[in-house]
């Protein structure tokens, strides 16, 4: 393998010093402009490149910015929005010159030390923080590590960081709304984590709603896993058909989509007996049979702006919140009027 | 936001001078047993910490491997191999205090870029090369850049890097007997990229088998997203039923799903009609109805030996190819003997 070319080398070739070089390549007065330009042109000639790790010595940035992803594996893996919200971030990093260091841990506990590494060594010039949880830790750790972030969604802490906000809570009052007006009255809602705080809100905005119609709501917290999805749908699907629901929303689309199998497999025939709905959006849910009806988060203009957001922090200029355009209801053919309803 | 202990604020808080500082800390002669003690615990009463960019100068080491994807984002959404393979990354990475820095990129020219930039700029101390193209280029441009690098498969062009390999081929002659043995004469392969190596081969292997078996193969070469197996199906579907496959192996899980959904939608009963099997396996073929037969591939298991090796390498040690348990036929109930055989 080749060595890369060093400031030696530079010198070596074009019949100077090596202080005269680091001068010229570094800016730095107390070189003449001919000399400067032989300098650079004889860099160049030899395929000379200045080291990134010597370069953030001066200029302190790593042109990286770091996510650490605090999720089972498993969960990585099925969970449609994480691709999609990465594919979105290097849209905007690649453009740009950055590159994204991702980390993914099993706990609070590695979680802590991850952001202590990659803050304390200086290796991302800020965080791109998911997944809030209720007293998100997260935040006063990256202020005391000096480090900068943005947040998905507000955090329930003070936070001198932007965060990056999207409208859902009346798009799961539309779901709801929809659901009553095709005439469900006991509706179900397989939901996510409720230790983050999205699954927090999603869950409190379907009760509310839910109650407002006077329709009867069902809530089962679950990890967010397809395995999860399917075991509470045959739980709600085994029951008395008087309490039965005839429609689940799930928290994602694969959740969904599990359920949706189970029905299925169980007999039920999707929407005439059950309606499906998931959360969120995915490519996959547009290509399963009945098409899934979602509430679309576009995951991948998730990261394009928060990405673009920390960049302008990093850049040193003033936090600045961002909206994204409301979640979108999307009806596709898992949802529809009850056709049996023995109540 | 509070600023990061220097070697200055160290030196202030043990009574000694900097240079004493720089000496104990780095390990330097010079500085007696007493003096060294005192400095260290003034640095952790302070909470200073070394910084990665000043001990890679000396290091030459910088704890990152590099990923760079060569990919429509859209398609690293739909790919499950993708987001699992990282999850496998990742777990060895975070246990050996390593980092991925990934980079997403739309054609061969950022992709070259990027290659030039990580290593160029010393940002990682490896690379893994994930889809294998023909005479793909990346090989020598990594041993020109003075990098090193583990490719997945064996690359068509001379390579100084170890691989990590996993028989595929015997798997897809294991898949094809298994559906000539229910008694498919007319098998349909809805084929992944063919200019990448894994795709060929698979192809190849396919179209062997099938002639041994005297069983007729259509191959029908797509770009792997779900959209593009669902038009493969209509038009496989849409023929005469003398000649239309009475079963179909996608390229991948997600293709195989959105095709079976094409099926049930024209009416189809799968699998008394058509069979479906996906190929690579997926947490999400296991959750649709009938639940997916595929040939699994372990992305998981592929990212943990990948990174592994790829550390041994950058550790010194000698590049020692490994191979992966032979993938598996997974048999679920999206396969079975064709009940209409109208030929």
């Amino acid at each position: 393998m080749e060595r890369r070319p060093t400031i030696t080398d530079v010198a070596r070739h074009a019949g100077v010093s090596k202080g005269l070089v680091s001068l010229a390549l570094n800016d730095r007065p107390g070189v003449n402009a001919d000399t400067r330009a032989r300098i650079r042109s004889a860099a160049d000639d030899i395929g000379w490149r200045p080291n990134a790790a010597a370069r953030s010595l001066t200029s302190r940035r790593t042109s990286a910015l770091g996510l650490v992803v605090t999720r089972d594996p498993s969960i990585i893996e099925t969970d449609p929005f994480f691709a999609a919200f990465i594919a979105g971030l290097e849209a905007v990093l690649s453009e740009r010159g950055q590159v994204l260091v991702l980390s993914v841990v099993p706990d609070a506990d590695a979680e802590e030390r991850t952001y202590r590494t990659l803050a304390g060594d200086g290796r991302v010039d800020g965080f791109i923080i998911t997944d809030l949880r209720r007293a998100d830790p997260r935040v006063a750790l990256v202020a005391e590590l000096g480090s900068v972030a943005v947040t998905l969604g507000e955090p329930d802490v003070p936070s001198p960081f932007p965060a990056v906000r999207r409208e859902y809570e009346h798009g799961i009052d539309d779901l709801v709304h929809y659901l009553a007006d095709l005439g469900h009255t006991r509706i179900a809602h397989v939901a996510g984590n409720d230790d983050m705080l999205h699954g927090h809100a999603r869950r409190e905005q379907f009760e509310r709603t839910a109650e407002a119609l006077g329709v009867r709501a069902v809530v089962t917290p679950t990890d967010f896993s397809p395995e999860a999805g399917a075991s509470a749908t045959e739980d709600l699907l085994g029951t008395d058909p008087r309490d039965r629901p005839t429609a689940i929303v799930y928290g994602n689309d694969p959740m969904a989509i599990a359920g949706m199998a189970v029905a299925q497999r169980l007999g039920f025939r999707v929407p005439d007996d059950v309606s499906i709905s998931g959360l969120d959006g995915s490519q996959i849910g547009r290509h399963v049979y009945p098409a899934l009806t979602t509430l679309d988060n576009d995951p991948a203009e998730w990261g394009r702006v928060v990405a673009a957001t920390l960049l302008d922090l990093v850049d040193g200029k003033d936090p600045v919140d961002r909206t994204l355009t409301p979640a979108r209801l999307i009806v596709r053919g898992s949802t529809g009027a009850p056709l049996r309803n023995p109540a």
